[in-house]
């Protein structure tokens, strides 16, 4: 007997982990909506429904989430460096209309909610590396503190009316169809501009070290995130490994076969040194594992940038 | 030689805590104006400055804090029953108007923000009674949340800016100056219906237990909170001990010496079923510990009460 398919619909659904994950669920048979403002690559979307709307306004938010089983929330209304410059906006955009959400979800009867929080910045400056979903969140940027408040108002949900939700604390993600446009993606950044022979900035010494993962195995996370039946709903998603901004660039270089042109730029106080997640719960409870090597992912997405310019 | 006095404005001044604090910084000789929308008792502020206005009018609030050096922020803009009927709402008097606050503060060059947190709902259902500071901070109500968020982005302006802050969160207080008007104070209802021979509304069996704490040891924790000058920024205050809503019953029954009438109500999903903080940190490093036994603080607050009534 085949399984039943949920229907689902992706909020941010055009953007870079919400494209490759409405590809993945209409590949697998499942009824797919994507909701958002953008769509920069309808063409990556053939088979997926394309409900243009703001996240922020609630009737165009109802309207498109009526019928749907499982809401996938991947919206992003700020970037750790704009929310920074404007908090109250950021809250706005991101706290508030999420609330807004909730309450849609509830009304309509939605039977589960996946959210994409941030593994970057959840935990500010970690005192233990690998950092496990039990580490103290302690945000250095508004950015995480909206991701964080978003979180307690899904428990909270589910204390007051049952709600069903995850949360995936997902950390550098990157590959295909990320772009450079919102200043975030800093291996879409080195590749698109290795590639055109344009300098790199570099803000600080390279030595960051970050938790990067290829978008595919993101997106079995999130598969794996709507069929969980456990009572844990928090899980880190990342490699488990640490990889410095240098890493990057050597990886690039070797893998362009270019040298690159770097500019180093000072440090923001918005970068924590290191972050590096552990996966040890989505490992064990989700059954899920990063499937994708760091180089491997590199390659496979200096391939699509090659395929996109050429 | 005498020691330099801090110029000191309570927000919320003319609430229960910030009528209390008022008070004692004007006894203690420190310029003192209070910031409120109501003042219930203006001939107890006497000597204190009264500057109303709106904890969200942003204008209103800059013009109240110029020259002062120090702030207290002890404004509620909602109760946890209210903050969870309308969460927008909430986050908009709460935090949105916290952030506004922030904002004025930095530009002013104000010395220190000292906030009242909420001791009994940011921990939501505590797993470890007492419960330290380090404990997971999981609200099951709107209210906590707001409060956890409005913590998070003091702790980012002092990242971003060398913001000085301290936080104190406090448990259930009662005393003088505690109305029952807005639902909240448990202490006070139950004193003032005694007083009156009128009967109690009790919410569950009686058997919720907190952490009651007589409002003189509050303000001891404010002034200590003032003074600090180490790294700590976030402490419990609480007496460190558990009544349940039974012992308080029995408790002010024997005082006003009459038997109390009891309406009991189906218990709420917002009442955690015991609220009980551990001190030590502000013990050891505030050199403040709680110096009024429940029954004294209970009779002080009688006494208020008969003296109130006349």
């Amino acid at each position: 007997m085949a399984e039943k398919k949920s229907s689902c619909i992706v909020l941010g659904g055009g953007g870079f982990i919400g494209t490759n994950l409405c590809r993945r669920l209409h590949d697998d048979g499942h009824r797919v909506r994507a909701f958002g403002r953008n769509c920069p690559f309808p063409e990556a979307l053939e088979g997926v429904e394309w409900f243009p709307g703001d996240f922020g306004d609630g009737a165009a938010l109802a309207a498109a989430i009526e019928t749907f089983d499982v809401v996938y929330h991947l919206v992003n209304g700020s970037t750790p460096l704009s929310a920074n410059l404007d908090m109250a906006g950021d809250v706005q955009r991101n706290v508030l209309a999420s609330l807004g959400l909730l309450e849609i979800c509830r009304k309509l009867g939605v039977s589960r909610v996946v959210f994409v929080s941030s593994g970057g910045t959840i935990y500010g400056s970690p005192r233990q590396i690998p950092t496990p979903e039990t580490a103290p969140t302690d945000p250095i940027t508004a950015y995480g503190i909206s991701k964080l408040a978003t979180e307690k108002y899904l428990a909270l949900y589910q204390h007051l009316h049952q709600f069903d939700y995850r949360v995936l604390r997902v950390t550098n993600p990157f590959g295909p169809f990320q772009t450079s446009m919102k200043n975030q993606g800093v291996v879409a950044s080195v590749i698109e501009r290795a590639l055109r022979d344009e300098a790199i900035e570099i803000w600080g010494d390279g030595s960051v070290v970050r938790d990067f993962i290829f978008v595919d195995d993101v997106v079995d996370a999130l598969l794996a995130a709507m069929r969980d039946q456990s009572d844990t709903r928090v899980f880190n998603i990342g490699s488990g490994e640490g990889h410095s901004l240098r890493d990057v660039l050597g990886a690039v270089e070797a893998l362009v076969g270019r040298q690159l042109r770097v500019e180093w730029k000072p440090g923001r106080p918005l970068d924590v040194p290191i972050s590096v997640l552990a996966i040890d719960r989505a490992r064990e409870i989700l059954g899920w594992r990063p499937a994708t090597t760091f180089e491997d992912g590199l390659n496979k997405t200096i391939a699509w940038w090659r395929d996109k310019n050429g």
